[in-house]
């Protein structure tokens, strides 16, 4: 672990994706979104992808010049086409035209078709919360995850995030996918050879399993909680992938894995404006009594303390503004990566 | 068992109904949710509870008479007082209005406070599917949840729904609590001197329990997915309780175990005008192409058949449109005992 500010981090990703081709303003768009979610402590969905993000462009499959377009349009929806754009770019607009939709029309909703992998859902729901709206900000995926009675990757496990502002305390703010885990945690179980909870993975035959080999050999994540994460994750893919007009499960290749194709994701993105419906500062401070009410509740017996949604995140990014951002050894290998290829120095803090 | 025809269901609730001081439109209004729900098969929340409304009208804690009025309304939301109004009554005005909205917006949201148990939230999300828009409903409920790290019910399990309108086939349409599982089944398994998972429960300390006996005796339910379905309970309160301006988590007496308090329930709909951003018929041929796909996605062992979330519910509606809603014995008594009060009897199929 070595640490970098969050500035530092930006100003590299920034002038990365200058060298391959996106705008000044793109690129610090996606280096804001990518850093910010690094000192979230989300370290998948951060930096560390800016090198596959930048493969993507180099081989065809990302346009680091495409500007996503408004193509419909009406007093509380829009549907963008990203143009294949970079995810972050066409996410950003789209959480940027739902908050001002939002603000004249009570409520925005934006779908988002043909995009790419957008990073963590959290910053875009973030986006609403600082102007004081309530975001929701989900993506569908390509197929990772099985469906009930199925066996394989039939669905994608289509992340959702929320984030609600409060008054003293931070916005409650919650990100998450439809599975029961995110197919890392399984990874890594097979890195240190360790079984798993029989409902994470289905094996090659569709039945639970404990042995995490099967990931990426016939198994399938499970849905979060059986038949409720099956029907959550269509629900994204639909209000994302349906009502953008764009693709859904077996027509999203992995953004990853299949760096030549288009990835296609669709995003969907719905501001509410708060100050519309109740007078902002007594909903703050109903929120902060929430908060407040949740927090002093009864502990477990050995627990002594209750966290919000989102309050780990937003103590890893106090500590971060602080003191630089932790970053874990494989995020530095993947920027130490880009560093070279692009021939600008990293400035960690010694 | 025994089977009685949904008209005639519904003209039984409606005439015990009136007798108790609502109006005719009103009385049909909560009938058709109560009906409708029996003749998908969700028991718990049909015309059994048609008694305990009656007796909640009696102790002066539902207002037979009430008005739900629209209070705030802006280009795309609304907010409506139900003013102790019956839950379904005020929660079928919340529906049609959001319709209202999304028709002339693209989306329309109303938040709803100071209702009722609105019984099945499924019933209001195919209220929008029927007009061929995607329909999403939910409520808060008084404290029955555990949350992460704690003890004691904290938080209501806060049911959500939605449907989507196909082509050929059915609404997809999914009606989940925001808990691993109904207290209903935990109930049973206490009747049937069973064991459950130990993801439903926590006990007396707060610690998984396999024992049935701790809920209502110190226990509470345990979220769906851990930390998964405690933020997805928080943004239901949030998005129900605080943008209404109503009621939240221990300011909500239980609708039926405290009959005589005003239950105080808050509740969320949301309408999304597929034609404004669609074709319509281009909309609902791709959602048949998703059915299909995932119902003809490989099966896991032993296991012959996907189903779509809300499949088995049509099927079962199907039946009962022909052959009248097979009602369960525990229901059968409710509706006997209100049959008596009112000295009007149920037409059951002989």
């Amino acid at each position: 672990m070595i640490r970098i500010y969050e500035n530092n981090l930006i100003e590299f990703c920034i002038k990365a994706l200058k060298q391959y081709g996106v705008s000044e303003k793109d690129s610090r768009i996606t280096a804001e979104v990518l850093a910010g979610t690094d000192a979230f402590g989300i370290y998948s969905h951060g930096t560390k992808n800016l090198r596959i993000y930048i493969e993507k462009i180099e081989a065809g499959a990302l346009d680091p010049k495409a500007q996503p377009e408004v193509i419909k349009e009406g007093p509380a929806y829009a549907i963008i086409d990203a143009k294949d754009a970079m995810g972050m770019v066409a996410s950003y607009k789209g959480m940027e035209k739902a908050i001002d939709l939002a603000r004249k029309s009570g409520i925005g909703f934006v779908a988002v078709k043909n995009s790419c992998h957008f990073g963590a859902a959290g910053y875009y729901a973030n986006m609403a919360a600082r102007e004081g709206m309530i975001g929701i900000a989900m993506s569908n995926t390509d197929p990772n995850m099985a469906v009930p009675n199925g066996k394989g990757m039939t669905i994608g496990n289509n992340p959702l995030s929320y984030a609600v502002p409060a008054g003293k305390n931070d916005p409650v703010f919650l990100d998450i996918a439809m599975s029961a885990t995110a197919a890392l945690k399984i990874n890594q179980a097979k890195i240190d050879k360790k079984l798993i909870p029989d409902t994470w993975l289905i094996d090659d035959e569709g039945l639970p399993t404990t042995d995490p080999q099967y990931y990426g050999n016939g198994g399938a994540l499970q849905p979060m909680a059986a038949h409720k994460g099956y029907g959550l994750s269509l629900l994204v893919d639909i209000l994302c992938g349906l009502l953008s007009g764009g693709a859904v499960t077996k027509d999203i290749p992995s953004w990853c894995f299949v760096l030549r194709a288009k990835n296609r994701a669709s995003h969907a993105f719905l501001a509410i404006n708060i100050g519309a419906m109740q007078l902002q500062e007594e909903f703050k401070s109903r929120m902060d009594e929430y908060i407040d009410y949740v927090k002093a509740s009864p502990k477990a017996k050995g627990k002594d303390r209750i966290y919000m949604p989102g309050e780990i995140e937003w103590e890893r990014k106090r500590k971060a503004d602080q003191e630089g951002i932790m970053m874990p050894d494989d995020v530095v290998q993947s920027l130490e990566m880009v560093s070279k290829r692009i021939g600008l120095e990293l400035v960690w803090i010694e």
